[in-house]
């Protein structure tokens, strides 16, 4: 996993995919784009599907792993729905993973059949009914709303931030974060209780469902919690 | 405008560019379908290019309508963000708007270059920078918010209501009229300023943006606020 020329191969293959799509790309293409012997290249990957799988896993776990990041750095830590704002602005600057989660057919090609479950899964893990269940037992969103709404609005939310960059251009958009602060924000106000709801259950809740995180991301050597094959 | 049969022809092509596509219906299955001779069909389009025109401009005037029926019906005249909720769910129960806003290929075909910056004009138009400036000025919206920010928040959340049919069927999605109230209440509480705002001038902004609408659907006869040739 740690191999150096292993990461360059997934380098090279995420460039390949991103600009002319899976089904476009030889194993040929990337050992040349990566500079080794095709030979070289099956050493790490018995075949191309398993290099876009390897590239799934990996950047699924950066994504976590910046999610942690800027939880940890984050001062604001009264405001709850910070975990879902920066799972929102990690994956939108991942290009990798924006494209997975938009089920973009340039980038994925054929494999996209068999890819969408395993996104379905991702997604549904990520923002759950469940997870809003967990917030209303705390009292961080009040008990009247209805769970699976909820749920669906924010992946509502979710899926229109990571795929309107196919009608507004990123660079005419407002800066992630802004939106990302933005959307916190809103939900915070808008589901919480009358006073926001306590503070400490939030923090517990919240270091529950961080360290969940941060095992699954640690776990085995083989995690990613967003692409993971077994269930 | 009023004729029957040019209406029947309308519906029939609506079926056909909905089940097959633009492409792939001609004005001879579009004459089939409405059970009349082509040559009648060119008695009121010049083209099926025309017929699309047309019949885009009629769904828009019937979700500008049905925004209107909803908006007199509903008791809770005290939620500003009511005008955006009844346009998300016109919008959403609409098949040929949801895929105008969706840009779906499948449905328009080679017309989707021409139609969109018509597409992107309606989206401006329907929740612009300017309409948040104007809750802003009439203490609707929390003045340190930024407009361009809220405005395409808003946006995101429309186009991923609108498309998220592509990856969750519609039969497993909670009812979009609840989805609708959720949007509403959310807004209302997440972007108003303390105590909610000041209802009268509320209401005057309300009256003022229905009543532009309700002009624009009126206006000339051939108006349709969302899909208007000229600007």
């Amino acid at each position: 996993m740690n191999d150096e020329r292993q990461q360059r191969v997934l380098d090279a293959a995420q460039r390949l995919f991103l600009k002319y799509g899976y089904d476009k790309t030889t194993v040929n293409d990337i050992a040349a784009e990566a500079g080794i012997s095709k030979g070289a290249v099956y050493l790490h990957f018995k075949s191309k599907e398993a290099v876009m799988d390897a590239l799934i896993l990996r950047e699924g776990q950066r994504v976590q792993a910046d999610i942690m990041r800027r939880l940890a750095a984050d001062p604001d830590g009264g405001n709850l729905f910070n975990i879902f704002r920066y799972g929102l602005i990690g994956l939108a600057e991942n290009e990798l993973m924006r494209a997975f989660y938009s089920r973009r057919r340039e980038v994925f090609g054929d494999l996209l059949k068999r890819l969408a479950p395993k996104i379905a899964d991702a997604e549904a893990r990520s923002m759950s009914v469940e997870f809003v269940r967990q917030y209303q037992a705390a009292g961080l969103i009040r008990p009247e709303l209805d769970p699976a709404t909820v749920a669906f609005l924010m992946m509502v939310m979710r899926y229109g931030l990571l795929t309107i960059d196919e009608v507004v251009p990123r660079d005419e958009s407002p800066p992630i974060e802004a939106v990302g602060a933005l959307i916190a924000d809103l939900l915070q106000r808008g589901l919480a209780p009358e006073g926001g709801g306590d503070p400490e259950a939030g923090k517990a809740l919240f270091n529950t469902l961080a360290q969940g995180a941060l095992e699954r991301l640690k776990q085995q050597g083989r995690p990613a919690p967003d692409t993971e094959e077994g269930k």
